[in-house]
Order: C-alpha cells, then sequence, then structure tokens
C-alpha cells in the first residue's frame, strides 16, 4: 500500500526553532522608532511585547532559538502534523508532479496559529502577564491565542475585524468557549476605534485598524501585553516549526521539494514552511522555488513598494521596513481574512528584494475553485486563505503536465474552511465575486 | 517527554473488521420481513443495500471480514487516528484515572461516519451502483457519504432532519462541496414526507421520519441503493476499526482500558470502539466495564422496552429486535442530532439484555459543560453527540477520585463540534434548556 501520511514521533518534533536571519547575508533592514527614527530596541518593545519574543524579534545572529520544553510539550498536543501526499489531488489533475502538503489544520484550532500563540502566551505567563490583548482577521489567530492562553491560566481579549465578525460567527463562539472577551473592531472601546468611526462610520474593518485597538488596549491595561499572529520575526520564528517537522518528513517520503508553496497574508506560514528549506539555497546546496501565493485584491509583494511604513493604521507600531500597499489601505471584504493585510514581513520582504523568493497574485473566485477540487479530490474543506496556495500548487502542477517535466511540490495547508463555509455557500451559488487593486 | 498521542503506521491498520456476533453464546434475534413475519433474508435486503452490505448483515457466524483493498486504501487518508491521552483533563479533573480517547474527529469530514461510508459506497459501486441516498441527523453521517459517493464516482441524495437541517446550516454546505443534493426532511418529495407533512405541518423531522424518505426515494429509482450510517450490523462492523486500532495503541500507551465509554445513537461508535475490547470479555479473559451514554431525551437504552419495531418512522424497513421508544418516537430538539434515535441497533440490544454492557442518560446542559471543560483543557471542541460520552467519562473518573482509585477509562471522541457552535452559543448565553423523556 502507498504511503500517503508521513509523521513524527514526539522525540523527533523539533527541539529548535530556526532564525534564518543568522543565513541572510543581506539582513533585514532595522525597525525604527516612529518619533526618534532610531532602530528600536529591546527595551521599547517590550513595552508592548513580551520580552522574550522582543528579544526572538531583534536577533540575527543566532541561526537556533530552543524551543522551551513547556511549549514542546504543547506542540504534542497535535504536533507532528502530518506530511501528505495528495494521490488524489495528482490524479484529478492528471499531471506528473507529485505534491505534499503540510496539514496544519489538524491542529486543535484549525490552523498552524497555534504554534506561535503558544509560544507567545507561555511568555508572557513566565514574566508574570495576566492578560494578553490581540487582534484577529478571520478569527484563526483569535481562536489559537484565545486557547493558548486558558491552558496558560491568562486572560484574553481578541478584537476582530469587524467583516470577519459578520461572516465567520462560528470563530467568535470558538473563541468564546476558550474564556476570551470578542470586540469586534473598529469599536468605540478605544481612541483608535472611535477616530476611524467617527470618519467612517461604516467601516468594516481591517487587521490594521484592529491591530491599532489591541495595541492600544495593551498599553492602557496594567499587566498586559500585546501578542500578534504574524509580521513580526519572532511569530515568522515560532512557525518555522513547520518546514523543519516537513524537511524530516520529506525525507522520510524519499523526495526533496522543487517548489515549495503558501499562502501569504503577513508572512507567518509562508515563511514557516519555507524558511528550513530555504537555507539550504542560501547556502548554495539546493536551488528550490518559494512561491507566496496572496490575493489580487491585496497585492503587497506583487504590487506593493519597498518602503518604512507602520504595521497598523493608527501609526501605534515601529516602522517596518516592507512590502506595503500603506497602512491606510482598506481591503476589500474577501473571505480570506487572514490575507487582508497591507504589508508583508520584514525578513521575507528582504528576501523577495533579494530575488530568493517569488510572488503571485490569485483572484479571489480562482482560489474557491481551487478549494473545491482539493476538497473533492482529497476530503479536507480549506481554509479561504490556504485556496490561495492551492490555487498556485495547481497552476504549478498544470504547468508539470504541459511540460511533461515530474517536480514534487510541497505546499502548506495552514487551516481547515469548516467556519467559512458562508463562503463556500456563496461560491456555490455563483455569488461570489472578485476584487482586483 | 511523556507521550500523549499514539499512532500505528499505515501497515498497522486492521486488515479485517470484527464482527461480534461470531463470538456471542446468545445471537441477537432475526430481523423479520413485516409481510411475512419471516426472517429477512439477504435477497430482500439487497433490494434496499448493496449486496455485500446485505451478506455482512446477516452473517454471524465468520469472526473477520475482510477489509477490501480499496477501502483501507482510502482509510489511510486519515487512518489510524489518534488515541490520545488526556493529562490536560485528568489535571483539571484532579483524578488518579488515566483517560484515553480515540479521536475519530480528525477524518476529513470529522467524524467515525466516513469508516463505513466508504465502505458502502465502495461496494455500491462495485456492484455498478449509480445513486445512493441517505439521511442525517446532525449532518455528520450524510458530510461522510457525500465524500464516499464522490470519491468512489457515484451521486449522493441526502434528506437532512429538518431541525438540523436548520440549526447546523454549514453541515449542508459540506455536503453540497462534495456534490450531494440535500433535502430537509419531512419533505413533499416523498409520499413518507408527505403524509407526515400533512398530519403535522410543522414537524420538525427525526432521524425515522428521514429514514423513511430516503429508502423510498431508493426504492423509486433505478441503479439506486439506500445507506444508512449507524443502527446496522454491517454499520458496527465497519465501525470496529476504530476498536481494533485503539486495543493496538492502548498496548503501545502500555495499559488496558477497565471502562470503555461511548455515547449513543444507533451503537456505530459505540459499537465500533467496544466490540473489538468486548470481545476478551465474551471469551472471559476480562471484565472491561462498556458504557453506552445516551440523551436523557432519547433513552431507549435506559427507558425503551426491548421489542420488534420498525427502523424508520413509515414502517418501510424490516421489523428489528431491540430497545425502542416506538418508532413514531418524536425526540425533543437538543443539538446531538446524531442521538435523535429511538432504537438501538440489534446486536447492542442483545448484548445490554445479557448484561454484557450498561448504559446511562445524560442532561443536555450536563453534556455542554462536560464539553467545555474537554475543550478548555484538551483543545478539541467536541461534538454534541460526543460531549454525551465525556460526560460519563468525567463521572466515572470524579468516582476513581473520590475512591481513591486509579483506573484507566478509554473514550470514543465521535467527532468534532465546530460546525455545531450555535449550539454552544446557547450553552454560553444560558439559553439551553434539558428535555427529559
Amino acid at each position: 500500500m502507498r504511503q500517503k501520511r508521513f509523521f513524527l514521533t514526539e522525540s523527533e518534533i523539533p527541539q529548535q526553532w530556526y532564525n534564518i536571519r543568522a543565513d541572510m547575508k543581506n539582513k533585514p533592514m532595522a525597525m525604527l522608532n516612529p518619533a526618534t527614527r532610531q532602530p528600536v530596541t529591546v527595551e521599547e518593545l517590550s513595552a508592548l511585547f513580551s520580552e522574550e519574543c522582543s528579544r526572538q524579534e531583534l536577533n540575527s545572529t543566532d541561526r537556533w532559538i530552543d524551543i522551551p520544553d513547556e511549549v514542546r510539550e504543547k506542540y504534542t498536543y497535535y504536533r507532528s502534523t502530518p506530511l501528505v501526499r495528495t494521490y488524489g489531488l495528482e490524479e484529478a489533475l492528471d499531471t506528473p508532479a507529485h505534491i505534499y502538503f503540510k496539514n496544519e489544520s489538524v491542529s486543535p484550532v484549525g490552523s498552524h496559529k497555534l504554534n506561535s500563540a503558544l509560544a507567545q502566551a507561555y511568555y508572557c505567563k513566565r514574566e508574570g502577564v495576566t492578560n494578553v490583548t490581540t487582534e484577529t482577521g478571520a478569527g484563526q489567530w483569535g481562536a489559537a491565542l484565545s486557547y493558548a492562553a486558558k491552558i496558560f491560566g491568562i486572560e484574553s481579549a481578541v478584537y476582530q475585524v469587524k467583516i470577519s465578525y459578520e461572516q465567520k460567527p462560528y470563530r467568535r463562539s470558538i473563541m468564546q468557549v476558550f474564556g476570551a472577551q470578542v470586540t469586534p473592531s473598529p469599536s468605540m472601546s478605544t481612541r483608535a476605534g472611535k477616530d476611524i468611526l467617527t470618519k467612517s462610520p461604516n467601516h468594516q474593518g481591517s487587521l490594521g485598524t484592529a491591530i491599532s485597538e489591541a495595541v492600544e488596549l495593551a498599553q492602557m491595561t496594567p499587566g498586559c501585553k500585546y501578542t500578534l499572529g504574524s509580521v513580526m520575526n519572532h511569530v515568522t520564528l515560532h512557525q518555522t516549526v513547520i518546514g523543519l517537522e516537513a524537511e524530516k518528513q520529506m525525507e522520510m517520503a524519499g523526495e526533496y521539494p522543487d517548489i515549495i508553496i503558501g499562502c501569504f497574508g503577513g508572512g507567518s506560514n509562508f515563511g514557516g514552511i519555507s524558511f528550513p528549506f530555504l537555507r539550504h539555497n542560501l547556502s548554495g546546496d539546493r536551488d528550490t522555488r518559494f512561491i507566496a501565493a496572496e490575493p489580487s485584491s491585496c497585492p503587497k509583494l506583487t504590487k506593493g513598494r519597498f518602503e518604512y511604513d507602520f504595521g497598523d493604521e493608527a501609526g501605534y507600531t515601529p516602522l517596518l521596513p516592507m512590502y506595503t500597499l500603506g497602512h491606510d489601505f482598506r481591503p476589500a471584504n474577501i473571505h480570506a481574512g487572514g490575507l487582508r493585510y497591507h504589508g508583508a514581513g520584514v525578513i521575507v520582504s528582504q528576501l523577495l528584494k533579494d530575488g530568493f523568493i517569488e510572488a503571485i497574485d490569485v483572484d479571489q473566485i480562482e482560489s474557491f475553485e481551487a478549494g473545491i477540487l482539493f476538497a473533492k479530490s482529497e476530503g479536507i474543506i480549506p481554509a479561504p486563505e490556504s485556496c490561495h496556495a492551492i490555487a498556485a500548487t495547481i497552476k504549478e502542477a498544470l504547468r508539470c503536465k504541459e511540460e511533461g517535466i515530474q517536480k514534487t511540490i510541497l505546499f502548506n495547508l495552514s487551516g481547515h474552511g469548516l467556519i467559512d463555509m458562508t463562503a463556500y455557500d456563496q461560491f456555490l451559488s455563483g455569488n461570489l465575486v472578485n476584487y482586483r487593486y
């Protein structure tokens, strides 16, 4: 019987995260304090984030960062996640390509987001923090943080982008089951929210806005830290557990990927699966292609500019050197809420600038066509975000067919779409539309 | 690091299902043709079901039934499912008990139902069937059958109990993604549905009614067979893959269960996890306790009568010797749609009568309290059905604590509750009520 799924034993789960900055010749440029235009310091960052995350954020020299035992113990609740060979999809596409995916949808909260949520909640707990705040788009990150906070005994407050709060009510419920306080953003509970609502009473929200609100609440609340689900270096660092596992699992499968694909919002799942493999490109040992798949309606990698910009709408964050559509960009109401963000992580931005990775944009309808084909052939209904990675994978697999070349493609299934069925309903009834930038 | 999850390799996945009837001293009584009051024959059954399933239904002598390679190949998409040690829940309960669960929620469609759907769809395909019909309550079985039919290239039509169709719209969408035609039941598309709606225009539906409609459609459609998600012997046979895997996995964990628990609707997940272990009780080698957890509002095992009754409301099925509340019983609108069935499978009924298993009933509110505690400690939001098994597990674990005895408890997590968040919403807002029989 051909083997479809590859697991690691608990002792094979990585003991360290991989910090790609240590291997980059061109290090990412410094983040700046907007007031002084000087590089931000750990001390400044730790006013907002846990101290350990602040240190990790600015650490560009240590190649390997230990995963605390307490975090690794929680990882074993769901890790290793399976590496899966998609015989069903390959057959449906009639492609010579071998397609694999890393199935992060099996995490308790349904996505890869838990990999960083556990780390961030743990560090907060260790440092005596009692409350955490965050923003969430589709709700994947919010659900992960709510659960992680709960198991480490911390209170959590989540600002959910209003359009997602309304499109995906089940995610709000999931966060509430884990004990989180959930507020649709923009809200009247913060100055940032009030300012935005005063100017635009019907503002549907964006990740940038929700970040402003969560940051403000953290700053106003004693014993409270802010946490972020993507974009930042330390978040992508935690997500490298995906690629490190996948590396061992691809070895079990007896193959090495020619192409690695992830959907792209802020970069955490894309970087998480890519960076451990990319290190072999940086060292000159491999020339794997890395493709970030972003929505056509929010195309910072393919149509944004590389410049210093804020990470949030209100301008509370440091200035980040990144590809951006502008921090006041208003993304269209696509269902892939996790990809509705104006900027790209600093490391990914530098790597794109230096030609180590590629980016393509995918229309909303094409993404759901890909998702449905995947569901019918592999049985898993993918998150709207992950549908973008699948669409890009299908493009490459069909190119293999056209050119008669057998390539090995690995993509990251960042999450399942069981909470996003209204989106599939709209697609099936022909009511889904494309938004272009 | 203590090991939480136990997996089998693909080659260790069972090659045969276990047919407990071969080991029962008191065999279940015969099913009767209601017209002749004579035992039904394979020929009569196969007017409705696939021939192979009809043979399996009446086979009480072969202890082991081969799993076809084609089915086993599809099992490897998600099997083995993990056996999980619940350190989080044990800690929350402060119990000396060791609690394990078999996590069937990781199947592509979110429940154990796929184990039989794949087998039934495969046999239909092999026998030249082009269409299948079925009923579904909460939608777990309907989703499984829709997916199984899709991957074996068969059309599917599903009658979903109306109250579930309305409570759980995402499940309808999932079935539609897999290409199924979904109709709320009772409907005007069958004589059985029309009769019921004429008498009771506001009938909220029940599994018994939906079965009548699906059976009628199968009988009226050339090339079409009917499939069932529980109750029947062949369905429970297919589900024994759960217990057979669990047996090997408990061995990996170095323990043997003292108590095995499953929620109870028609008996498929309960029998699936129990029967392989129960064979060691039947042979006198073990004295494990087996507990079926049913809802207080639909308590056929604890308050029903053992007698011949129809499997459906309209009286289309054979007469089954079973514990029943009467085939015209109208279950209350609890959220555990999969447990809203008037009767119990024939094998389980005989085993209960003979004292080999126990049953308890659980109130709706207690079931959700248990589900929330489980979610907070293990991260997985359980299906409302599975919450009943968890509630029974907690009862036993607390008894261990009270008596200071360390027992090993194994329960079946039949499915996740991500599509059932409206039920959790109602619970969290205090709007959930108990229904008693």
